[in-house]
């Protein structure tokens, strides 16, 4: 009987290793305009995907990595996680009242995002060390999780798990179909992302890579627990992105995908080298269906890598004019 | 066509799914002697498996992680990677006239180890630092590839690949086939164990957590390198493994495999928690075919680790009763 059902799944991947998939399915990219953003991604797979082709690329070497805020989800008109750290501190104010008196927390609570964000660094830090430390990682995931049920976007007023970009999401699915491994590289917080990111994008904990805090490990009745403290670890972006890539995957994507200059580098490491790879920027500039912003940006700035994308021929996303749909909750 | 092809993936996939595996396949752990080690193992794996119980863990959750030195391979007389160390100072000794006259190169250029690790773990590092930095992670996989390709073990004259326990790698293919996803986390450095894990073990460089040293990314010729740096980041032993595997895969594992000490925080991290879980610890009894030693060893010493796993029943390993066949070199 086991050997009826082995033989049976050989003949069917017999069956679909005869026909290139591209040849056969309907389109996996239905969000997408025909244009060249979207002949270039589907031109990238159909050639590593030929065995026997100087371009062909193993499977298990098909790492794709993505930059989330501003390419996956929204970052506008805060990063999202910003966001949560606001809703968070408003919902533990009641026990701490001394906020009141107390900035970046005194602004928060009066609704004035813009004037809690002028303590620069320090403000967001504090923030960050008041709202996602002194818990352990299973408690912060109960919050996290609890927020995401619940939590709307403040412009939107949409779910935060129906602010990702349609397209991006066929994409990641286009590309696991054939045979890529997909890597969230971010500067958010590992612990905030991984608590979404398999619901939302198919992306399992241990594909996600992010910021993080220093952590120790406790016994609370004998048992191990692992508490998250208010130091800053490592932070995820620009150069750092690179060197998580090494250390977390120890192997080159050969696709990466973003859309800020912290993403340079990223996109550097894997496309300034040699063999087939591929590198995109998402673009953003539809102000009316999204935002729109750019070399001018404080949040998802991109200046330096147009112009590099430019130089080195990557593909850039218009999202106006390459989506014909951008978030998961449009109809 | 692509849809039979599916549709006769997914008749297999039900054949199979009909049946449990443990019912239809020849003996997948051979060289395990039927013993209680054995029954345990296959236990848990029959008990996780069966849709439907309480005991059921889908497979996405089915993560194991393994220790590396003396767990999958030896680690007497000394670490393999320390040996390594060795081989690579006496290499580069012709381009380092000094080091006949300062130790610890002094010592390794006589041939004499014990006096080189008299200086401790200040000379380690410096052994180290000389012979696993100072270049690009490119340039060192070369240099351990070429050294794996030929090296030779001083005791049994083996290539350090043939240095693997057989009944182990019958155990991380026995766990794949049921769904798990198999790590690594061990204290030897993650650059090293990557250029030979999936070749030896099947386990990709992106399940291979290890210590590591600090990088940076530089630029030669306009492209992006790293270079690996003599500053030490992270020495994955003890609390650091519990912590390595929360950073790296985000989730507990079910299962995990250690020798030593150095393994009893992972172990509790694993099963001192709620859930069906396995842990085992490999002690080293077989001083015939390999080594004995356990509570009094500088290399590998399982102490309080032992005590442990006999007051929360965790499976110890008899390797000279419980393996029939100890290294992938015996016939």
């Amino acid at each position: 009987m086991r050997l009826k059902a082995v033989a049976a799944i050989l003949a069917g991947l017999v069956m679909l290793a005869a026909q290139p998939l591209a040849a056969q399915s309907p389109d996996p990219l239905p969000s997408w305009n025909n244009g060249q953003s979207k002949q270039a991604i589907r031109a990238f797979v159909r050639k590593i995907s030929k065995p026997g082709t100087p371009d062909f690329v193993p499977p298990a070497q098909r790492i794709a990595t993505f930059d989330n805020d501003g390419t996956l989800w929204g970052e506008q008109p805060f990063y999202f996680q910003f966001l949560f750290a606001v809703d968070r501190i408003k919902a533990m104010a009641a026990k701490r009242p001394e906020w009141k008196e107390k900035e970046p927390f005194a602004s928060v609570l009066r609704g004035d995002l813009k004037a809690a964000l002028a303590g620069g660094e320090h403000a967001i830090l504090e923030m960050i060390g008041a709202t996602h430390t002194g818990l352990t990682t299973e408690e912060f995931e109960v919050v996290v999780r609890d927020w995401f049920a619940t939590a709307k976007h403040p412009t939107t007023g949409k779910l935060y798990s129906e602010m990702v970009y349609k397209p991006m999401l066929e994409l990641l699915a286009y590309l696991r179909v054939n045979s890529f491994k997909t890597y969230i590289v971010s500067g958010g917080g590992v612990e905030f992302m991984r608590v979404f990111a398999e619901k939302v994008y198919g992306i399992p904990p241990e594909q996600v890579i992010g910021s993080s805090g220093k952590q120790a490990l406790q016994y609370r009745d004998g048992k191990p627990i692992i508490v998250k403290l208010p130091t800053v670890d490592f932070i995820d972006d620009k150069e750092g992105k690179p060197l998580a890539i090494q250390k977390a995957i120890g192997r080159r994507p050969i696709a990466a995908f973003g859309n800020s200059d912290g993403d340079l580098q990223m996109l550097q490491w894997t496309c300034d080298t040699a063999g087939p790879r591929f590198c995109l920027y998402v673009h953003h500039t539809d102000a009316a269906r999204e935002w729109a912003y750019d070399r001018a940006s404080s949040i998802g700035r991109l200046d330096k890598g147009l112009d590099q994308a430019k130089a080195k021929g990557w593909t850039v996303v218009d999202m106006k004019n390459d989506w014909n749909r951008v978030f998961l909750f449009e109809k």
